[in-house]
């Protein structure tokens, strides 16, 4: 990111350039009195050859309003911000240059289900959960970044709003809202659920966002930027003792528009309106809505936008809604569905909890590697896209799931393998070509290159046959491969024409590749 | 079995004692003009104090006429066997003993989801599936017996007609009928499936079943019955290239009537109409609807009746059906079913392939050990009865799927454990309970035994929970063992009541089973 800073207020304007999908922020003095996040407008207009956009600004605090802007295009843009914020308009303009580094541009749906970035680039999103890693102490996010990195994780889901639950009973670095909690040395591991959803106690001031919160987010977002992670915010959540998850509407709409104007620019957001959707009991299902047109009206870059269920699936077929991101429904099969949900929702399939690696005494928390492995391969042979977690008990209490810090399972180990294979998947990503009964073979979504390349990838799941047979076109020559999914291995099975037979070693979690010699 | 001889004719009987639910026989000798098979009856009247039943007799060949009884009650039998077949009426009595040794009748359904032999014994059917294991030769089937006694395998299915498949290219050991086979020699393991089904080159009489087959699979059931192990018997399958799976009706009519007359009154044996009845093209279901009525008709003991899916599920709400005999249907989601089975069919869910172990070439053959053992918990808990299979390749291509033989697998050292696990639930069998989403909990069916003992067996499948917390009655005491099911221990966790902590390993496939003090 790059940003356009123009502190010095309507005057003594400076001539800077920003990267394409880069962001662009003018600061600007404003007014103080009364309450600035509620009686105070700013919108920014920006003008490129390409783009005219307006957006909206928000109150950073101490005095400075601020508008963000990520220009889609190159070349000159003029901008101007205007608002009840100053009796003064401001104006100016910058140079919007080729983007640099890892800059791909946002995430964008391609092929109807799948992802590129706005370069072209294919974009294969192995992502994890981490909820609130971003509230943690700095070295414990520090830690979370560097595992990130070493995993290859592409996408981290986690929540603006601090959470309460099991494990989770601590205080969050900050409040999203000015006020005071309520007095949390009553909780228990045995007594939490009981506060979950409460407001006694609690005195937070829903009318003045505390903007330090929302500044350590979006240091962290762009962290995550840095190392060319999306970030897969969730705004709304059930696990909650401070009151976040019940304020009014007039509340929600405050915070959704602070949220919105705050991160839009950010070309690594994505959206998610909430975890486990279902689970928040004061809000029906005209409130989601409601929440998506307003996303819908004031995100001028159309990020990624998604609900995450508990039970019910949100209806993915809703025109919002550009992705699923699904909670499994089932404990036993899970990723094998994806093909289902692919024809059904018609878009990408991102199943955002299959379950966690780990040992906690919660059946979503305590699946072991080879089987979270497993469900990785399933949903991404399928044209999926599988998330992780990870949930093992240690004496901290520091579980990766909500807190972040170090990965201690196995399954991670397999996510950068596995981006590997689907790097090498010929245009942006797989389907399911309903070849046999019992396996699952991946072909090239394009039809044409499907054909032109005759990629496949069978996958063979929990079954470890010895041999399998293959009978292929008799005038192509194929190259053959055997990959072990667990050691991480890819092994040369040679050139093969007609039909043949390869021979397997009889383990679990392998798969073949044959592909056009 | 103890059997009653009456080989000389109408004169000379001999005043003889069979055991309750063993067998009377009753063989004579008779006319040898024509056909025997289609042109003769014979009739056998069995009248007891208690029960007064009519059979058909059967022709065994070299002038000798069979008529076979199972007695239900002790005490003293007259006979009377007139027909076709001679121009001699022949009449006795014997006299009915109390069983001795393991015999215990034949197994009914119970409590409408479960088991029991005839005196009330429980049974709870944990069976495997050799398919032709009676048509290997003598020293094969010897080392299968072995190897069932060791496994303490309770139940076997088995053909009684010679299987065609893969692996299963090589001649019977007999016939059904007479009559002379096509020439195997140019069967390979590629063209097999070309054979399937077609009758050229064969030359077998459908009017003259072959006695000595028969007399062979006879010895063989009542080697099962010494060693208390059903015989579920599968009258048709598709895997045929003789000829026999597509008979006419009339040929049909015939050849259940005679495997009727000669197997319903071994106490141990099951009915299945076929394996995979929706495989064999050439028949309907009328056709089976017709065998079934057959069945009923002609078999007085009403022994268990089912019939095996490939794909389709019959309708198992039929009323000639005692008990579901379920393939699964789907590749991952197997033995979890069985509580909604149970709910839909109201009948004991007996899932007779949920694939095999082993490490051949084809999907249903090629699951290792732990998932086999895991589909096993997972159907028994929720109340159902998974079965057995073994699919190793080897040089010798002995698999003991089809041939018996030795197990080299890891599941079926498994199967004693869970069949003692079993026998120890109070009542005739479990029920799930719907406790919680995570785990699986049965308790006993019958809910007065269920309250009354406070059993509950939670199984947690392939997740490694590390603890898991109770919630019983504060006013009980609970003696909890932590069962695992894999290395087979059970151990002793303590007694506790109301709310309690149970420590866990952090592995898969652990169980805790939990009753009152």
């Amino acid at each position: 990111m790059q940003r356009v800073f123009f502190t010095t207020g309507g005057s003594g304007m400076e001539q800077m350039t920003v990267e394409r999908w880069g962001m662009a922020e003018i600061a600007l003095p404003g007014r103080t009195d009364g309450n600035p996040f509620t009686d105070r407008t700013i919108r920014g207009r920006f003008i490129g050859d390409r783009e005219d956009i307006t957006v909206s600004g928000f109150y950073d605090g101490n005095g400075q309003y601020i508008v963000r802007f990520m220009p889609s295009f190159t070349g000159e843009y003029r901008w101007t911000v205007s608002g009840s914020f100053s009796e003064n308009e401001a104006a100016g303009s910058f140079t919007v240059t080729e983007p640099s580094g890892n800059n791909h541009g946002p995430v964008r749906v391609v092929g109807r289900f799948h992802f590129a970035y706005a370069d072209g680039t294919p974009f294969y999103p192995l992502g994890t959960t981490c909820y609130v890693w971003t509230l943690q102490p700095d070295d414990r996010i520090a830690e979370t970044l560097r595992s990130l990195e070493t995993a290859r994780f592409n996408k981290i889901r986690f929540c603006i709003l601090p959470k309460h639950y099991d494990y989770n009973l601590g205080e969050p670095r900050s409040y999203p809202f000015e006020g005071t909690p309520m007095d949390s040395s009553v909780l228990t591991k045995d007594n939490f659920q009981d506060y979950t959803g409460k407001t006694e106690g609690n005195r937070f001031d829903f009318t003045r966002p505390n903007p330090a919160h929302f500044r350590h987010l979006e240091k962290c977002i762009l962290e995550l930027q840095k190392r060319g992670i999306e970030a897969d915010v969730i705004v709304m959540h059930p696990y909650d003792r401070w009151g976040f998850s019940c304020m009014s509407r007039q509340a929600d709409d405050l915070y959704w528009r602070y949220v919105i104007a705050r991160l839009s620019a950010f070309r690594n957001v994505w959206w998610s309106l909430a975890n486990e959707y279902d689970l928040m009991a004061s809000k029906t299902g005209e409130d989601w809505e409601h929440y998506a047109h307003l996303l819908v009206r004031n995100d001028p870059y159309a990020r990624l936008r998604s609900i995450h269920n508990c039970v019910p699936f949100y209806d993915y077929t809703r025109p919002w809604i550009t992705h699923c991101c699904i909670q499994r429904q089932d404990l036993y099969r899970t990723a094998e569905y994806t093909d289902e949900w692919r024809e059904k929702f018609g878009k990408p399939v991102v199943l955002d909890e299959i379950a966690y690696e780990g040992n906690i005494q919660h059946g979503w928390g305590n699946i072991p590697g080879e089987e979270m492995v497993r469900r990785f391969w399933e949903g991404a042979v399928r044209g999926g896209y599988p998330g992780h977690g990870e949930t093992f008990l240690n004496d901290q209490e520091i579980l990766w799931w909500s807190h972040g810090g170090t990965l201690r399972g196995e399954s991670w180990k397999r996510i950068g393998f596995l981006l590997d294979v689907l790097q090498s998947v010929p245009g942006n990503g797989l389907r399911r070509l309903p070849a046999e009964w019992d396996s699952v073979c991946g072909v090239p979504e394009d039809e044409a290159m499907a054909e032109q390349t005759g990629y496949r990838l069978y996958y063979y799941s929990f079954m470890q046959p010895s041999f399998r047979d293959f009978r292929m076109d008799g005038n192509t020559q194929y190259r053959a491969e055997i990959i072990d999914t667990w050691n991480m291995t890819v092994t040369d099975a040679g050139l093969h024409r007609g039909g043949f037979r390869m021979n397997l070693p009889g383990r679990p979690y392998m798969a073949v590749r044959l592909m056009k010699a």
